[in-house]
């Protein structure tokens, strides 16, 4: 698909790459020079343009598009201005990020329906992340539901599922188990890679290292953690 | 828990804020100083420093903290130079933030095990989000196993899941279902707020409007969205 990513920070770079890396026709736009510069090997193509000129917004290929992204994520007017202005030239799939409640609302009130916080989100899942202290990774499902990834339970170890049942102790869903292996990284230390198990019958047996993908609310995540 | 968190941009500051409103104490730490006065009556407390100075860094309650978080994401060199340094004073919980995998090798030599990359990771999520169209939301839990919320298929609607059965039809597991209901958003506009359904028996209705939670392998989702 083309997608067109307004944005070439953080974010937008990340993206923009990967999109491109998984085979994706992307067009990185910013106005800051040294930002195009550093990435455009790896980005189908860079446009060095400021966006928030109507006249050259408009020389953006819009209509081939299949997605146009508004990754801007440090100026809130920059953010609002490109945004209505694409939505005034008929964009079909909008998509913007959003800094604050506040900035949230007003693309609401623009008619953005496509709208994702990366801060946060990542916010909410840190704080939970950093109370349960055996948690690796925290999926923010709702408030007050969370999918995470643990560590397995020492007393879990060599176990099989059916003689610990996720669902009935701990009002848990099981979804799969990580394993590791070992492989070498960038610069040959030694790193871990993992593989996922996701078809979980009750003979499977739980081994030292393994990581759980477990689905459940706050409260019984908490519970889990505090019996352990 | 009492946290520090290095670095108050977009991300450090969203995590600032929301780990004081969930009753933590945060101190955040920035040399810039306008970016500690736009967030100081929103966090328990700030301080502007420069964290690269290891004479500073010294006076901070790393011995009291629970968790000491490197949330830099522009400065390479200051983000490796403070991790190294809090390692070396041997901060006992240290989590950093990683800008691409050459910085991830970097920390991971320091000796970090703790190590997040908010970008990367939304950045793979977006690719997967970007290619299904009906998909709100993509966590990802390996290269190949998703976790998605996407709308309720329009010929699922008003059928209970025992006449759907996700995993013999389509090879993947619901974990929840999302149902919206009206409120009113901060400027007074009508929205909609969410909420959540996971336990799902089999005379569970799905409505128009749902959002479906599902876990899967990535070939498992395209397929579910591309024969409705």
């Amino acid at each position: 698909m083309k997608v067109i990513i307004l944005g070439l920070g953080n974010f937008g770079a990340a993206l923009a790459i990967r999109m491109t890396q998984l085979g994706h026709e992307v067009i990185g736009v910013d106005n800051d020079a040294h930002r195009v510069e550093e990435i455009k090997e790896k980005v189908t193509s860079t446009i060095c343009m400021d966006a928030r000129e109507l006249h050259d917004l408009k020389y953006l290929p819009l209509d081939d598009a299949d997605a146009v992204l508004v990754a801007i994520g440090e100026d809130f007017g920059a953010s609002v201005l490109i945004t209505a202005q694409l939505k005034q030239l008929g964009v079909s799939r909008l998509i913007a990020r959003s800094m604050s409640g506040l900035h949230r609302t007003v693309l609401e009130a623009i008619g953005v329906s496509d709208i994702f916080s990366p801060e946060l989100e990542m916010a909410e899942s840190f704080a939970l992340k950093m109370e349960l202290k055996n948690v690796n990774n925290v999926y923010h499902i709702s408030q007050d539901y969370k999918i995470v990834e643990s560590a397995v339970p020492k007393l879990m170890v060599n176990k099989p599922l059916s003689g610990i049942d996720f669902a009935a102790s701990y009002d848990l869903n099981l979804i799969a188990v990580k394993r590791s292996e070992k492989v070498r990284n960038l610069i040959g230390m030694a790193s871990t890679e993992q593989r996922l198990h996701s078809k979980l019958g009750p003979e499977f047996i739980l081994l030292e290292g393994d990581v759980l993908v477990l689905a459940g609310s706050v409260d019984a995540l908490k519970h889990l953690y505090a019996v352990l």
